[in-house]
């Protein structure tokens, strides 16, 4: 096996399933458990910096919340700036937003209408891609602003749920299930 | 000037000042401006990485949400567990929670039951250390679960509101005002 399968393989050891969470019918995979294991978050984040959306971002745009802790580490290891993508309420300033429908309902994202000044490409970043309206708003709100998005990076793809189809730009996911 | 005090007016000079956010008569350090400058961030990770509260620690535990942007880079630069203290509805399983008031109502904060299995000394960390409430609400949680808590780090400290008097460990902050 290639180191990068071996990283796989261990990561998908280590998350863990809760059925019927955050609501029934969904099966939630837990990210955190790999906080616990240092070793393994830091090769995570040296595997996803090689990563050419990665190499060629200019500036990380990380998605609230979990999408931080990927982002923050990442924007430490590759000395890249960290820029995030938060719920309504959460950002001072003015914001720029994208408001997209969900299942039942709809959410909003903002960023700081300066937070992406200096910096022409962007990747975007979160713990899990799932039906992909969060992502998908996030590269709008990028791409409006006449910006690129090198794509999207995620560590957990939920692939019968086909989110990659909602993203413009390309998508890597670490593990696929 | 020491290289702690440069660092400090550096910080200083970084954050960005927001009157009446999020509501009337608070005027809001933001934080984020610190990131989109990866230099200072890496030196500011360092800094923290050398307090005593966090040396002295098994894992470290990051406040929703802010907390885990600086959190999981200390995590990622010393190689110790990160585990998240979440509002409800955010994590899965079997959780502790402890409820705290606010001046207007009140918020609740969660760990994950099991998070803090196989570590007794654990460092709390946040952006921002205001009236304290939230960061006496984790350590409290930490404490009933007869775990020690070293201290608790944070970068902006705002001291006319003496959050540190609520809180029974020591207080480390980087920046006072």
């Amino acid at each position: 096996m290639s180191s990068e399968n071996i990283l796989i393989e261990k990561l998908k050891h280590t998350l863990r399933d809760y059925p019927d969470f955050p609501k029934k019918g969904i099966l939630f995979k837990d990210v955190l458990t790999i906080l616990k294991n240092p070793e393994l978050f830091s090769e995570l984040i040296k595997e996803i910096s090689n990563y050419e959306i990665v190499r060629n971002s200019e500036a990380i745009v990380a998605i609230d919340a979990r999408g931080f802790i990927f982002g923050s580490a990442l924007s430490l290891f590759l000395k890249k700036p960290l820029i995030l993508a938060r719920k309504p309420g959460k950002l001072p300033g003015e914001l720029i937003s994208n408001t997209y429908d969900l299942e039942y309902g709809s959410n909003t994202l903002c960023l700081q209408k300066d937070s992406l000044e200096g910096f022409n490409k962007f990747c975007i970043i979160d713990d899990l891609l799932a039906t992909g309206g969060t992502a998908a708003a996030v590269e709008d709100l990028i791409l409006n602003q006449s910006k690129t998005v090198t794509g999207l990076v995620v560590v957990v793809e939920l692939q019968d749920l086909e989110g990659r189809r909602k993203f413009k730009s390309p998508v890597n996911s670490v593990i696929k299930f």
